[in-house]
């Protein structure tokens, strides 16, 4: 089956690259939030979400930064706090031909909320 | 602040309509993969994933169909299964002005695999 | 196959009981924490989950209530949260022979965490 | 407060041994199925998910063996799959004072189901 032609022959490359690369970001955010987390376990588990989301169809780069400051601040009396939308900066960049969009989800702190947008998109279709 | 603006305004109605139906359709397969159903609690799944999903961003409808056959067919010694891919069928519709991205997610037996895509797209820029 | 002989007589009714309704309690915790959810949404959420956890084995009774006021508190620019642990109250009842157990999770504001724990045992070895 | 005291001195170290242990297996379950997994990915995962899971009270160990054969079973046209139930192996050390239990998940075939028990408990009251 040529699934490209089958499926995706009616959208551009450009908005193949969105789509990809937004499906790649919610994923990420709803398959890890509530992740047990402290400072020290941070890194394995951002390696783990960025190599995991890597796989996903276009997915050409998966950059994770969880904010150790905001877990601190809403540590527990066990030490460990649940992984939340407000501790996650996150670059996706999603290729599609020669065209890059880079996916970016950061906690904007007016809106109390993860706002997932398209940052950039590199090249032309 | 204006969102809209700040954040959006680099990407066409059309975009923005795939880009929020794929972080939906995305958002609920990572979220609820996994939960324990049977015949008789598809209803009430089917229900509060809808529900939860339409409060999305642009969202306006979103159509869930969990597979009965299938949740029989890997039926367990306890009489439940976890939710899997290959047993949902979704339909979300996401709207940014006039125009409607209808997003799909539909398990495709050739390619062992629960494809999204975008089905139609209804409306002009 | 014999499951309650081969892997469950190394430890008593009360001990089974206590198993099954952690697993359950957790299993909850982690499906649904990260869930769209507003005060419209929030009463389909709880019976979808409540349905979800009873289909588990030994489970005979499962009461979600879910904080309006905490997501009223919590709400956003997009008028909807994320479901997260501050938010949940929760009683499971699990049944082996004619021993209840019921655990529980709530969130202790002087902990900053849900806690889980065995509220009560009914009924005698 | 005294945590211990108030919320845990119902039961035994044996029982809170097999309660904590039994909440860290399910939350291990369902917070990390329907990750994307390939054989190249598995090893970061299985570190990330011990990591996480050994932050919880009680948890002195946890070995996750994610079975590479499955996951090449199960593949997809995109190279990579949902973890799912049958691909986990886990044993999970809760301790308690000098208790130890040790919880097990493994996929039982005949059952089609993955399993939870208690393997062993080691140490007196």
């Amino acid at each position: 089956m040529d699934v490209e032609k089958k499926y995706f022959s009616n959208i551009s490359f450009r908005e193949r690259a969105i789509f990809e690369g937004a499906i790649s970001m919610a994923a990420l955010f709803h398959q890890f939030i509530g992740t047990p987390i402290n400072e020290k376990t941070a890194e394995s588990l951002e390696i783990a979400i960025s190599n995991s989301l890597q796989l996903q169809p276009a997915i050409e780069k998966v950059d994770v930064s969880i904010n150790i400051d905001k877990i601190k601040q809403s540590n527990t009396e066990f030490n460990y706090v649940s992984l939340s939308g407000d501790m996650l900066n996150v670059r996706i960049h999603s290729k599609i031909n020669d065209l890059i969009a880079i996916i970016r989800m950061e906690f904007i702190k007016e809106l109390n909320y993860p706002l997932m947008y398209v940052e950039d998109i590199i090249g032309d279709e």
